[in-house]
């Protein structure tokens, strides 16, 4: 497969963990989001959102969304599985993963912080004070579920990986990167560095990929 | 079924939507958002994320996330499916689905509305911006595809309704309740149109809820 990330992204990072748990071999073309190589005509042509994953497989068009790319991988690749059998648990694992994946990450990317220092004439620091809101309000939610939850095992969701996992880790590793303070959230902590430990996982991290700072 | 929701959200108008199509009988409490019963105690225990909808399928814990929430209906009530049988269609139809629920909708929410107003002390009409921004912009990334992606049919998705149709609408009549301009979305109107002209659509909308304005 061919997919167009970028080292920092948090969809891309979630989706190459995919690829590399399910054995699937893939290129990927570093799109330079510092530099707007996303709107470029180009890029926009294949994905008129500009925003990375793109993942293509063979001819179709590009897929999309990196939580329907998983969905696509999990049907299209079942060998390795990245949700549980069961409908309750496959719930779970779902709604861990959209905490992150649409009520988390979404708050952060570029274009948001852009946008609030553009039309608000925020100057970056105070603009941040957004950025480490978002994830703290749902590190807070991952923790509180996570901490209480029955389903909660090795993993996410059990003693198996799934979506949760690649969702988690990376929120987790953005802490690193905008700074915020992680002391407060325990067992996301211990799971994430479950999953770091894993060489699918940490050859995926977005400091081993091209472009990434030393 | 039980569920727990709002006249108001777009969360749980998808759901509503989704029970409607499949025949699942439920009830549906109403968590009054505005007097901040979601931080109640009583609410945090069902989902401690603070947020609607939560769903309860018998004895079971809450099921969160309208996104989860559909997929497991999916997987559970199969006999009107929401999602098209192959792969790659599937795939297309998530996308657009999460172009709302993930990129849009978690951007407009209240406690980000709250947040902007009290840390920048916003006034009202300028923290409007944002949201009409985030309406605007997943609005464009809906038009674009759907009016150039050979995918689209009389739904979001070729002939049947899908979950992109669920979130197209949920976004769509957010945009009389927020003052959205919709001139430059002719594909997005026609598709929301053609939904809510059904009448599993229809009986879900927003101002048809108990403590709807009348």
């Amino acid at each position: 497969m061919k997919m167009y990330g970028n080292w920092r992204s948090a969809a891309a990072f979630r989706v190459r963990i995919a690829l590399n748990l399910k054995g699937i071999a893939y290129e990927e073309s570093f799109i330079d989001l510092d530099a707007g190589d996303q709107h470029k005509p180009e890029f926009r042509a294949i994905n008129p959102q500009g925003a990375v994953p793109a993942l293509f497989d063979g001819d179709g068009p590009p897929l999309t969304q990196s939580l329907a790319i998983l969905d696509y991988l999990e049907e299209t690749h079942p060998g390795v599985p990245l949700l549980p059998a069961e409908p309750r648990a496959r719930a779970r694992a779902r709604s861990l993963a959209q905490v992150v994946a649409c009520d988390t990450h979404p708050l952060y990317v570029p274009r948001v912080r852009t946008y609030l220092m553009e039309a608000y004439g925020l100057p970056k620091e105070r603009m941040m004070e957004f950025v480490r809101n978002a994830f703290t309000t749902g590190l807070k939610t991952l923790e509180t579920r996570l901490a209480t939850e029955a389903g909660t095992g090795r993993f996410c969701q059990g003693e198996a990986v799934s979506h949760a996992d690649l969702c988690l880790v990376s929120l987790w590793v953005g802490t690193g990167i905008f700074g915020v303070e992680t002391a407060p959230f325990p067992t996301v902590h211990r799971i994430a560095e479950t999953c770091l430990a894993e060489e699918p996982f940490a050859k995926a991290h977005p400091l081993r990929q091209p472009g990434a700072p030393a």
